[in-house]
């Protein structure tokens, strides 16, 4: 396909008029102001439109699109122990598979071209990744509150089957990583095996960190340090780490994730409606350490349109600070894309350069509240909205355009949706 | 028209299936759940459609859209004084005509029904809102920093004439507020006077107070009192008041609104955008005082959809006070319809009952991004976007339905609303 004379978010995060960007089988192979004498087949008109690099949702549970809106106006605590847990306990991979297929639907929708999904039910989640032609870094999140040795864990075992199974299949696009659920969740012992066994597998670690000030402030009870510094002492972050939310780290943490290179991933609208709170990405910015961007799962967001989430990211670090001269829209597209990619060590895409996977989405400025267009990164973090999405590109292949899927079948999977929620619900409710 | 086999939020604001609702004229006739005898022309398919009342964007300036991305990153005084005053001061009637036009486009395709506008240029205002058939309270923002007489003020005088010329006219979808613009932008003699001539008058004042940190320490600085003080003694809130912002209100400022009734407009893209914090709306929502929504103008938003400020007005309190169970969809559904309504002094409009103004809009429920349904406020107040509305109704006319506007000639509007940009641009550079 050859973009023809489409304004492009460049290699530098600023904006091109103008440009041509022809891609072939799985990446961009050219960007430049004049049209290529090469033939690239389609040809996309780019008259008030803006190409993208596709958004990356750095920490998901994508499966728990099942449960949007069933467990509402609960802190997380009683959101997990009175309805997220009792539900899940009813599911399984063919369930899990449909939720994987609706909310990569959403997804796509809202120009998302690859996400971190942290969950279990591994086959149904996968079946999803495949069906749907999704590039995703799946986890199975290990919870263990006994010291067994590590390789005799039940989800251990599944996580480790999972990285045999899928870890860089479908031309890479499946990648899995490590994922210690959280420092509350385990034992010492097994944070200390999780960082033993990880090292040098060059693997990513994906984890719960300080979400909440109680996780938070308990861990220093238990440790006499944060979650950071123990999961720093048992040798989780000489591993490429991603750290979800990070609300509470503290001036000694950020240090220590600086120095370890680890990402965070910044997840406003979930934290805001679980009350946890609101991670300080500006001073995390400023120091220079790769901030991402997540949706979190549909039940505590409860949507999955990393647009929502720039927006937010984008609004709330002015509003807290009371400083309207800080985070630019540059800084939260690079948040939303390339940064994402890093944390996915995927340093092959969010970029638009040739040479780089194509990874692409498409924003319409043809729309009423996308004109003027004086500042197009500001109306495309402030002002656009999934809506004018009009193109989503994963490895050269068009998912998404114009409202249709070409992967997925939103009919069915809506029906399908409708049909599993009702027999969970009512499985519940009889025991 | 007769919306079929619906789903509503019913005057209680509860979600009820399977309804029938008669629009005659300008009116909701018919509510209930069998299907009337009676012929009310067109049919509306309601299967997995929501019906609820038309948003009131209680607070804008909705010529400031040709401003969309031209101000970025400032701080208050900074985004008013080194940009938007420059470019407003090469604005006229016809400009701000185009500037009204787009507005009320972003605002029909997202679900808003009527809003509030303070501005200038009533010429143009008035216009766009007559060629378009939105439903608007319009008022002439005073601003007077001498001790001039009342009716010798300029602005004073376009303000009387506007109401003069306009209120209550198009069959009544036109109305005409007094606003004073704010406490730091009169003296007192001017708030004085504004107090006693509006006294009696049933006119609506719209004012800006404690919009920023400063503002409301400076005027306790000045007169040992805060605006809200300044405003009561002056008699300004003897008269229906709607106060936009109210960010650093006082528990002594709370009192007096509530014993007062005024609305409290909560704004909180543009608070949180230009860095002037976030209103505590929870705790003027337990006081029982009438908070409603705004999207101020989309030069400090950016945009004019009230389900993006519906989803921040729910997020925020939740992050801010650590609790997740307060604020719950209801109530931010409520703000969003009935009470901007009753700020705007319309009491026949924002419910879904027999009598009422038929102003509505309907949310789609077929999308990715609505699946599953259990808790279907929930999902319009987080899960919704605009692309999701469907049809826009005022007083029983539709005027946007399935991405088409009946009134509003978008493509044309997009034009000349490029063009003046591009003019206004030049003339500023060129003083």
């Amino acid at each position: 396909m050859l973009f023809q004379d489409i304004t492009i978010v460049n290699q530098d995060f600023e904006i091109e008029k103008n440009m041509y960007v022809g891609v072939k089988s799985d990446k961009i192979v050219y960007v430049g102001k004049e049209k290529p004498k090469e033939d690239f087949g389609e040809i996309f008109d780019g008259n008030r439109k803006v190409l993208l690099p596709g958004f990356v949702n750095a920490h998901t549970h994508s499966p728990m699109t099942l449960l949007r809106g069933y467990a509402e106006n609960l802190p997380l605590d009683r959101w997990l122990n009175e309805k997220v847990f009792p539900f899940e306990d009813r599911l399984n991979s063919e369930r899990a598979y449909f939720g994987t297929m609706l909310s990569v639907a959403e997804m796509l929708a809202s120009g998302t071209t690859s996400f971190s999904d942290m969950y279990f039910f591994q086959e149904g989640v996968m079946r999803g990744a495949k069906d749907s032609h999704a590039k995703i870094n799946f986890s199975r999140s290990i919870v263990s509150f006994s010291d067994v040795n590590f390789f005799e864990d039940a989800r251990v075992s599944e996580a480790l089957e999972a990285v045999e199974k899928y870890h860089n299949t479908e031309n890479g696009k499946i990648k899995v990583d490590m994922a210690l659920h959280a420092e509350y969740t385990n034992t010492l012992s097994m944070i200390e095996q999780f960082g033993a066994y990880t090292k040098g597998k060059g693997l990513v670690n994906h984890i719960h960190v300080s979400e909440t000030k109680s996780e938070h402030e308990n861990c220093k009870k238990k440790y006499g340090k944060t979650p950071t510094q123990v999961f720093s002492d048992a040798g989780v972050l000489d591993s490429p780490t991603v750290f979800a939310h990070g609300i509470w780290l503290e001036e000694s943490d950020r240090e220590i994730i600086k120095n370890k290179g680890v990402t965070v991933v910044h997840c406003p609208a979930s934290n805001l409606k679980l009350g946890s709170g609101i991670c300080d990405t500006h001073t995390l910015s400023e120091m220079g350490i790769n901030v991402a961007i997540g949706t979190d799962s549909a039940s505590s967001n409860n949507g999955l349109d990393m647009l929502r989430e720039m927006y937010l990211a984008a609004l709330l670090p002015k509003g807290i600070s009371g400083r309207a001269d800080i985070m630019f829209p540059k800084e939260i597209i690079k948040m939303a894309t390339v940064n994402g990619a890093k944390a996915q060590g995927r340093f092959d895409t969010g970029i638009i350069k040739e040479g780089y996977k194509a990874d692409l989405t498409v924003i319409d400025m043809d729309k009423p509240n996308l004109y003027p267009d004086f500042d197009i990164l500001s109306n495309i973090v402030y002002s656009a909205e999934k809506s004018d999405v009009v193109l989503t590109m994963v490895e050269g292949e068009v998912l998404y355009k114009n409202g249709e899927f070409t992967t997925v079948d939103v009919e069915k999977i809506g029906y399908e949706v409708s049909r599993i929620v009702r027999e969970v619900v009512s499985e519940v409710q009889n025991g």
